[in-house]
């Protein structure tokens, strides 16, 4: 989660919303990615939908069983439904999104039934850090 | 539909799934995609993702408000979140996905609260040409 940290601190210094993930591989880190949606003017750019491609770029395999994904920020419907899809074994996460969460906040993903995968979920790691980041870019931006 | 139907054969003789869409906007198509899947290696690849980025790229804007998205199977989570993501006005889909639809299917949509958007959907259009084709490249797997 360090690592995704970083990512996020790149993001801030580029005016992004501050959200960095990283995935492991065998305890390696195989891809990095921050959010990247005001450079590239598009929403799909989360950091967890960029680290994905690279991730399946490094492999040349969209099947990313065996893998873990670290991001800063409960990931979105969004990028929920790209894990799922990507069959990432686990994914940790630092703080919650209230709001845009789908993983336990504002949709309960264990609850959707029928999903091809189902990846673990462990949250609150680094979280105090991971929200200050968050509340200190929104913070400046007002 | 038509135009998202051509788009989904295209994917048919690349032997991807076929699903195809285009985006709409003031009554002109102003982005086409079709899965590519296998030939990215990649999972986030959907017919749906690939559009958005090239409509995003396009319009040089995240927001396609007064955006309309054509797509001939109903929408995956990923692909709905990245919809909702991206403020498109409307979905307008062909057949049902009963195991992976986001929409109407597996996960009802209109059911998520809290969301920051919410498009209008309409389903079952050229609903019949579209589950066939589906069905045509899957018995031709087995």
């Amino acid at each position: 989660m360090i690592a995704a940290y970083q990512e996020a601190l790149k993001a801030f210094k580029e005016d992004e919303v501050p959200v960095g993930c990283v995935i492991v591989k065998d305890d390696k880190i195989i891809a990095r990615a921050h959010n990247r949606k005001e450079k590239k003017n598009c929403a799909i750019y989360h950091a967890e939908i960029e680290c994905m491609i690279k991730a399946a770029r490094k492999l040349n395999n969209w099947n990313m069983t065996g893998c873990d994904l670290y991001v800063t920020l409960e990931p979105c419907m969004m990028c929920t439904g790209a894990i799922v899809n990507s069959r990432i074994d686990n994914i940790v996460f630092g703080c919650r999104d209230p709001k845009g969460g789908a993983l336990v906040s504002n949709v309960e993903f264990k609850r959707i039934e029928g999903l091809n995968h189902y990846p673990g979920i462990e949250g609150g790691v680094m979280e105090e850090e991971c929200s200050q980041i968050l509340k200190t870019f929104f913070r400046n931006k007002r």
